[in-house]
């Protein structure tokens, strides 16, 4: 492999990639207390992504889709955690290895079902997000890990602790 | 629900969110002309997400997991087009409703597969991206959409034809 020369990629560190919504979260959550959280959390509500009018061409045939990427701001947390413990385990774990909203760059990524497109608007199933939450960019889900190639790291565990199991090794 | 209403956030749209990598990958492909695309395009290469050595502490626990989602910057794509032709299909599509790097916000999203970690270093399988590209975010893959629920669109669409056969409906 030719690989760019570490040192001078590092320049780039202090580069700001600067983002800009292309729209906003519908939700019925106003405060963080509200959105299901930790093990078997079922995320079932609807809620709308309205994109910015001027971007509605960039939905076109978008309604062929069953699911979608979204990619959001954490828009309400402050500061980033290197570790901390989620709600689904009692254990802290490293912020990469868990949804923690204090991230690095504090960016959420959600998997919703499409329900139906008016015009700007995405009807969708599925959300986490807050009411008013910034979108950065959707993109079609188009495939899935089978489960059986799946290793769920932590969160199994904590899911066998839960039932009074010994997680598989 | 109790939405926010639109007027206020609307504001928010001018909203700048500033973003910085928290490593760069190292991949095998120099140029976009290297790396597969189109239907049926495999991304089996190994490569390496770099992570800043100030934030390895935020990997702590991300071996348990075979897959990650990886967000990045399409560092070296210019502007965005609302439509564009996927190389796997000869029909235009609205951006949100492709992976095209021409985009409002330029990001990525690729699942890889984690081969195994050494510090700040995460081997991975599954790149797409160029050698250098930013990292803005890692999160644990947690759980699919299982393949009987999912509707892919024009892209099954355009598979359908390629196979000579009509789109099932």
């Amino acid at each position: 492999m030719n690989l760019t020369d570490p040192m001078e990629t590092k320049s780039k560190v202090g580069t700001d990639f600067a983002m800009q919504p292309i729209g906003f979260v519908r939700s019925p959550f106003q405060e963080t207390s509200q959105v299901p959280r930790g093990l078997g959390a079922k995320h079932t509500k609807e809620g709308i992504l309205e994109i910015r009018p001027e971007l509605e061409a960039g939905l076109t045939d978008i309604e062929g889709f069953s699911h979608l990427f979204v990619i959001w701001v954490f828009d309400r947390s402050e500061g980033h955690r290197l570790m901390g413990q989620p709600p689904s385990d009692d254990r802290p774990h490293g912020v990469f290895a868990t949804r923690s909203p204090f991230r690095p760059n504090p960016l959420g990524l959600t998997v919703v079902e499409l329900v139906r497109r008016e015009g700007n608007r995405l009807h969708v199933r599925g959300l986490d997000m807050l009411d008013g939450t910034p979108i950065l960019d959707i993109k079609p889900y188009l495939s899935s890990i089978s489960m059986e190639k799946l290793r769920r790291g932590w969160l199994a565990e904590a899911e066998a602790r839960a039932k009074g199991s010994e997680p598989k090794s």
